[in-house]
């Protein structure tokens, strides 16, 4: 299982190798939404999102085989596997959807990792990714249904709480696969509410919390490339719904809003899994009690200029 | 003149209005520098980037006159007096020289302050905002020329001093009009190095210290939108003279280099002037001792996206 130690522990292990990204107060008038926020802005990590954190702590957590790491990735965490693995010596092999951004493939490859496109979905590339694995000896290292990714991931968790001037009760955190969330409700005990904000086209969490355990869900968002799984799996499911509060869906239309407020309001350029926390508050599909302190994660910025642009 | 009881009192007086923005610690590795970086994000300001700071400051700090306030400005000074004197409920005529960038001038329009576009550079749009004081009574509020603008911009140094972990010896910061500058060297008096940083085609304060007072210069950068001041003129000249330490030049294809690092490393978004200060290191135009802490601000993000996805 997952402990608050264990968090701890990842905490001391990657520093040196990713950030402390800052929490920012912004005051109620950001965003038009008449509410102070405590925002992470966690899109300012190594090789910008929080993956970085979970790749470092698996990397670092154990000892490596020769044939060394793969990973399937619809992108983020691609990109934050091979650059960890570049960064201490450790030979890389990515399997990436066909659905990833142009982007983020070029960040993977900027690395030097081996780099394999494949399959329509995050699944597939799985699943070449595990078939790799068993015949060559390297270490698979899992997007979110793996403790030491999610033990990382808790560190979003451990920096908010302490950094939030005045404290926090809630925090809105994107799901894809769960890993993040889980880190980061394990971290919170119970101290701050965690609600976890999917969009409506890919609720892997919600289904599995609604059906009593991981069930496969069509994917089909803005924000697929990187919340696009498929299935929760049984590490995250057992985690996720002890520490979960609650989850809450969000339509496309508001994850493209929240991305242009990001940007008018903040000059933040966020990918659409980046901005699906704050569509929660922008669509009203989380409404905060009266002097609640709620905290929004900004997870990620591997977005294509050029699209946002044309957004904004 | 400035003391650093003005800052301070800029400081108490302001907040509420502008966000306390961020200090990173950045590790040697970030923008392939090899140097630890205390990078403080003011892009992140209310209106992208420090002039609101000045703009909050000069209207409160005073009775408004029921004409209102008028500023000319390149864009980014505008966009901040337009959005001051909007949540102030205070009457705002902006005069914009032609070279301000469409993203700019649209920003300044959507406060709903009067906007007089016309003459080719800044000190045109200045003269023309000067005429309209001197016949209407309202207040022009200058962009770098004035007590009340240097005391606001000086309110960066003062968070920067309490925010960098481990503290700081030398600073870079961009120079426009120099009045960001001038209030941050008089708020670290000389505790802390402060370099400016000008574009090789906009150098009125290098030009300045170089004559002994104010001269007028030719302005040609990728910058000149922000930066391009044709004159430092005497209060900042006051300042500037006794408290920076140094200024160095950048040619604007380190600017340009600066500004695609900041988005590959950091997922930065900077206009050409907010990336000026990581120019200079870039360029090799500072190079620091070893073991020397230095802070680089990232001072606006003000930036047309299209543009910038073709420059990454």
């Amino acid at each position: 299982m997952l402990t608050a130690d264990d968090i701890k522990a990842a905490h001391a292990r990657i520093a040196g190798h990713v950030r402390r990204t800052p929490t920012l107060a912004l005051g109620p008038e950001t965003f038009g939404l008449g509410l102070p926020l405590a925002m992470k802005l966690e899109y300012l990590q190594v090789t910008g999102t929080f993956k970085a954190r979970g790749a470092f702590n698996t990397l670092l957590g154990a000892a490596m085989p020769a044939a060394g790491v793969c990973a399937a990735s619809g992108g983020n965490h691609g990109i934050a596997v091979a650059h960890a693995a570049a960064t201490l010596g450790i030979r890389a092999r990515i399997f990436v959807p066909e659905i990833s951004s142009p982007a983020k493939i070029a960040r993977i490859r900027e690395t030097g990792a081996e780099l394999v496109v494949g399959g329509a979905r995050y699944f597939d590339a799985l699943a070449a990714c595990e078939a790799y694995a068993a015949e060559s000896g390297a270490y698979s290292v899992h997007a979110y249904n793996a403790f030491p990714t999610m033990a990382g991931q808790g560190t979003v968790g451990l920096e908010w709480e302490e950094d939030a001037v005045g404290g926090l009760d809630t925090v809105l955190v994107a799901v894809g696969g769960g890993g993040l969330i889980s880190g980061i409700a394990r971290w919170f005990d119970g101290r701050v509410k965690v609600v976890g904000v999917e969009p409506e086209g890919s609720r892997a969490l919600a289904a599995a919390l609604a059906a009593g355990g991981p069930v496969d869900v069509d994917v089909n968002s803005v924000a697929a490339d990187s919340l696009g799984a498929r299935n929760v799996l049984e590490h995250v499911y057992a985690v996720a719904s002890r520490h979960v509060d609650s989850v809450v869906l969000v339509p496309d239309e508001a994850i493209l809003e929240a991305q242009r407020r990001l940007w008018l309001h903040l000059r933040v350029a966020a990918e659409p899994g980046g901005a699906a926390a704050l569509a929660a508050l922008v669509a009203g599909r989380y409404r905060p009690a009266p002097g609640e302190r709620v905290g929004v994660l900004a997870c990620g910025a591997n977005v294509d200029l050029a699209g946002l642009a044309a957004l904004v």
